[in-house]
């Protein structure tokens, strides 16, 4: 196993635990929240508003920036911190699921995968190789493996067939990365919701030897407790001195539930996609700003937050904002969204350090059920 | 006359002065150019990011609060300072301006115009009475008189029968805004571009008693050197103790021209809507960012820049974003120009001071002619 940069497990509640991940850029304190980088900016927030969240690392998305501006482009510019101004670890995905999603024309083989930019219809081919050279050049900290993420409901033999592909992805993207100290590559479990492909996944990968594993192929489509099952089954076969990232997840009750079963890192674009949709993560829950109810209340959206955009503004003016189709919306709720997330996970980190996870989470829980204030008479 | 807040010319130099438009929220500092918040928000822009490029005052346009969200909404909320989080003094138009470019079915008549709004076709009813009354209501320290302006060029009767009903209006303005000694009425100088109808506006404006005097129906389509002889011809029959506004107006030339003819006070949404299309005004003239000469290029927009989006992001990344159709392009260009726009005039302020605008004015033309630093090889 490349022991690259440390990974230390600092206190432990259940199987809940509290780390740091350290780089030479920063140390990522986790449980960890990466908001979303898309193309080279966490949408509609500048640099220094999202640091000042508390967000440790923030992620890049390497389909979207191997297409524009390209990733020889970024490593001329001096690479993706420089970039956008990001002077923090950044992780890069392997461009894979959102091949998947995004783009046109796929083509899957055992070499990679051939697809359309759904930008220009450009051709693109993708190996395991590839995408380690395009997060190489982008200057990550942490790389993704590529891997095939199938959409759930699949048959087994399906899911099997995309985890055994995956495996041997995992093992050529090793070689690729070959050994680099100051940086992570994680190595991705997939197996869809059956436990001994999970299992063989994540034996398989741990034979191979990751700086940390991120477990893939889940909130896409199933319902939560199936999300939570695979999790119960596939985290105790990951090592325990090693991160554990669940990818693209998710809203702030999948976060809570998914550290109790050992996650450390999490990534979504819930929080930001939501704030350009006129809607707020908050301790009460989701609230709808776009809602009729909000239009002549004078009260902030919650006077105790720490955040300027939830504590400084009226919901009277977000919503009104949000119905003008103001940028002004997108940025405070964007802002809101993304503090919130980041208040979340350092509560949580409190909770374990302190020993009372469980009770963080019920009265954490509780909050969100109770909702939102009752509107103003 | 009403004697209300305090206007003090401090210095001057030729033409040109500098002076203190004092109130309660906080002290203009003239020559000033007033960012404008249309709907409530200066757009894309953090309140706190416009304070910080040096404005002390911005613009809020009656024809959009009125519509939306409703003058009587935003008196509930505590009014315009409060709803948008701008604690400076703020100035609003009268909304005839907006009701004559972005109204449907408008009709005019002595008592005012009827229009139907642009948003929902709802009918509704101005005056100059009625306009005074939402300016009240939004809280405005500056009001404006209603008037209209009409497109130029146009025959002189129809210049002078608009010239002629705004006086009337500004009787009838001037009458429903009584004494206010906390805020200011400006009536507004019409006339097109016929010499005598300017003097006779001025002239009749001075006779009723204002507290600031706007040059309005200008920048609406005339070639600039008409634009200047209007200021010529009609800035010398304002009263020198009271600020002069040139309203909409306009690029930084214009403001370096209009400030050496006696103008103090100006509002644009040139760099607000410049900023979201992708184009700079910077020390070097305007820049295009969406021109591929950026692509590659490394440097920030203008690295002597004080403002953090000119200084701290590569043109490239500006290039990128704009391209990527980024919120965050629109943010950081829209910050660049307000701060140039502030610069600009602050640097106008220190050069009267010192005696030497003329001097400014040469140096800083020749900058702008000589352009943008040349490409990267």
């Amino acid at each position: 196993m490349t022991e690259t940069h440390a990974f230390t497990v600092k206190a432990r509640d259940g199987a809940a635990r509290i780390g740091e991940l350290r780089f030479s850029r920063g140390t990522v304190r986790t449980p960890a929240f990466m908001p979303v980088g898309t193309a080279g900016t966490v949408k509609a927030m500048f640099p220094e508003t999202v640091r000042s969240t508390g967000a440790d690392i923030v992620l890049g998305n390497t389909y979207h920036l191997m297409l524009r501006p390209g990733a020889e482009r970024v490593a001329e510019l001096g690479g993706l911190h420089r970039f956008m101004n990001w002077p923090l670890p950044i992780l890069t995905d392997s461009g894979g699921f959102q091949v998947m999603s995004l783009a046109s024309l796929r083509k899957l083989t055992e070499d990679g995968v051939t697809f359309r930019s759904h930008l220009d219809g450009s051709e693109h081919h993708l190996t395991p190789e590839r995408s380690i050279e395009i997060q190489r050049l982008l200057g990550a900290d942490v790389t993704m493996q590529l891997d095939e993420c199938v959409a759930l409901p699949c048959p087994d033999e399906e899911a099997e067939r995309a985890m055994r592909l995956s495996l041997r992805w995992a093992e050529r993207s090793k070689a690729a990365f070959g050994t680099d100290p100051a940086r992570a590559l994680f190595g991705i479990v997939q197996g869809g919701t059956v436990p001994s492909l999970r299992l063989a996944s994540a034996e398989g990968l741990t034979a191979i030897g990751f700086d940390g594993y991120a477990i893939g192929g889940l909130a896409v489509g199933e319902p939560q407790d199936v999300m939570l099952k695979t999790l119960e089954e596939t985290v105790p076969a990951l090592p325990e001195e090693r991160p554990r990232y669940l990818m693209g997840v998710g809203t702030p009750e999948d976060i809570l539930l998914s550290v109790l079963r050992g996650v450390d890192m999490f990534d979504c674009v819930m929080p930001t996609r939501a704030g350009r949709h006129g809607q707020a993560y908050t301790r009460f829950g989701r609230v709808n700003l776009r809602n009729a109810r909000h239009a002549a209340d004078p009260r902030p959206l919650d006077e105790e937050s720490e955040c300027p955009a939830a504590r400084d503004y009226s919901r009277a003016y977000l919503h009104h904002l949000i119905k003008a189709g103001e940028i002004l919306g997108a940025m405070l709720l964007t802002w809101i969204n993304v503090h919130y997330y980041q208040t979340l996970t350092a509560g949580i980190r409190e909770a374990i350090a302190a020993g009372r996870l469980a009770d963080f989470a019920a009265q954490t829980r509780a909050a969100w059920a109770a909702g939102d204030l009752p509107a103003r008479d």
